[in-house]
């Protein structure tokens, strides 16, 4: 689809070109902290918001407009392939809830793999506007995602946010083969979710795995990796790269590698030359400053960025946060980090 | 205190010696799983219970009875010194709550640092009066306790739990002046507090960093570290080892050896094999069974604890949990659990 004088400079990153600056876009970018966001949810549910092209295109470019990132991440939730394969998801301002959660292997052979334009039709929708809407800027990349497996099926299993984990952690201890099943077919799910929307216009993904943090190095390579595995080999990856976010993922970096993206995503406890000490050239990586460092006055704020810039360099990295911006973020230093890392520019940019 | 005979299996442990079997504990063992402390809470609050020798003794006894653990800890809160200094503390149903949290330099020049025996002088009595009661066991070993200044800190600023502790990172990087000197405070209220444990006669004291998981090695270097090290350095070593906790360590045990405690405890993140070959043999280890485990069937459970208890082997390693024990834990997994401790006995114990 991008020809080399239409490359979005995510894409070139994730490419690991040399650029004059990194690309930069945040986590949950469309959200609660902006003001026209918050105009639009008075009017929509979140649920109707991500079912609402119009809508969803509308916020999706909120940030873009408001700040120029160099990517637009698609407005909707890692939530909705489950309740295309048959549950009941409310998002309620406690986080979302599954009222009926997954409790037994009935539960989870009751699921089917939906058809994601079928089923999720308008996400692809929202993404073929969105290109629509980019096609005038050329230098930025959409990116669509997805939640992982694991993520999924703890909110699936426990129905809704978690402490202790114990029901899903109940089930990978008692009926292990129930839970792989579960995975499975969530893979399987994800897969041609992501592919759709890739079909449908993204120009790269990201695979989101929240709660891929909460397993120890024997557990991940039972529950997690695999299924990272199976489904980033069965992407259209040609001109798509991939990127994997695994939060609190110290100390496991290797077996993110190991799950072959094209795009590492830090959380704030590595610090990015850390990160590339341990994985080494063949990734880019993206992140990974603390989303609470915005919560500062610019004086703090400002050196904080610059050393993030300095760090990632100018090759194979993306400026991002380590996890996604909180709604008490105030905006004016979400445009002080823009600005910051477009400064940083110090040649022109490569042709 | 102790001559050969009388060495608690816990203190051989820590000082390395072979042994038939690891010694068993586990964190929080003295509390709401078992009715009989749910009994003893009826008629007191927790806050009361803590301060009340006679009550603190029968909860603290009350796994040495039910189960013959290898070690008693004291029964208290980490919650007691910050208290001391001048905070006032409430124990509610949804944890802690420092009603007027820290706010300002004014609010931390106000903090005492506590003479331990005046101010907490029922610690020093319960120490005391479990030697007596344990006087009979001379195998099993009485565990003195504090939080570490950085957890302290957490509870202080925050005023209680929480999600994404923007308070505490505020300070930090706001004004890091004023940390570093509730930190100070904190180290040296913590080190005169440790240190009157022992003198009372703890036999090992373990240090808690319940949040020193959530930063970053440059972080952890600048507001952690040198705590630890503060307080390790001038404990009362000479017979009396000292255990440092901290939970979500993975990626940090290197930093954790550093404070040069004589036991690294364990998360569950980490297995005690790759936390043996991180930190080396100079230091004992303590872990790790995860707390959800304890929730399993007993033939799922079984072969659990068998594992780890292989894992850890008969050198330098005692038996516990990776964090603290749940309430909603079943009795009867905690038996379990120690007798297949005991029974991995091979051959009599060293003299």
């Amino acid at each position: 689809m991008t020809s080399p004088n239409t490359t979005p400079r995510l894409i070139k990153a994730c490419r690991k070109e040399v650029l004059d600056r990194p690309p930069v876009w945040l986590m949950r970018q469309a959200g609660r902290y902006m003001p026209e966001y918050r105009a639009v949810r008075e009017k929509l549910s979140f649920l109707e918001l991500c079912k609402t092209p119009d809508a969803a295109v509308e916020v999706t470019m909120q940030p873009i407009n408001a700040f120029d990132m160099d990517a637009a991440i698609i407005f909707s939730d890692i939530l909705i392939p489950p309740e295309a394969m048959g549950m009941e998801v409310v998002f309620g301002d406690g986080g979302p809830q599954f009222p009926n959660p997954l409790r037994s292997a009935a539960d989870v052979d009751r699921l089917i793999v939906p058809d994601p334009v079928e089923k999720t039709g308008f996400v692809m929708e929202i993404i073929r506007r969105m290109r629509q809407e980019l096609a005038s800027h050329p230098d930025k990349a959409l990116v669509g995602f997805a939640g992982s497996p694991w993520t999924l099926a703890t909110y699936m299993i426990e129905g809704g946010g978690s402490k202790h984990f114990a029901k899903i952690k109940g089930m990978m201890y008692e009926s292990p083969d129930v839970l792989h099943r579960l995975l499975g077919k969530l893979a399987e799910t994800v897969t041609l979710y992501l592919n759709a929307q890739i079909e449908a216009g993204a120009q790269a993904v990201q695979l989101f795995d929240t709660w891929g943090g909460i397993l120890n190095e024997a557990d991940y390579r039972r529950f997690i990796l695999p299924y990272h595995q199976q489904i980033i080999r069965n992407l259209k990856r040609d001109e798509t790269p991939v990127i994997l976010y695994v939060n609190n993922s110290r100390g496991i970096l290797p077996l993110m590698a190991e799950a072959d993206p094209d795009v590492i995503s830090i959380d704030p406890l590595t610090s990015i030359s850390q990160a590339r000490q341990i994985v080494g050239s063949r990734f880019a990586l993206q992140g990974n400053l603390d989303p609470i460092a915005l919560f500062s006055s610019p004086d703090v704020l400002k050196p904080l960025v610059q050393s993030l810039i300095a760090e990632g360099g100018n090759q194979g990295y993306i400026f991002n946060l380590g996890h996604g911006i909180l709604p008490p973020t105030p905006v004016e230093n979400v445009r002080l980090l823009v600005d910051l890392v477009k400064e940083s520019a110090l040649t022109p940019a490569h042709p």
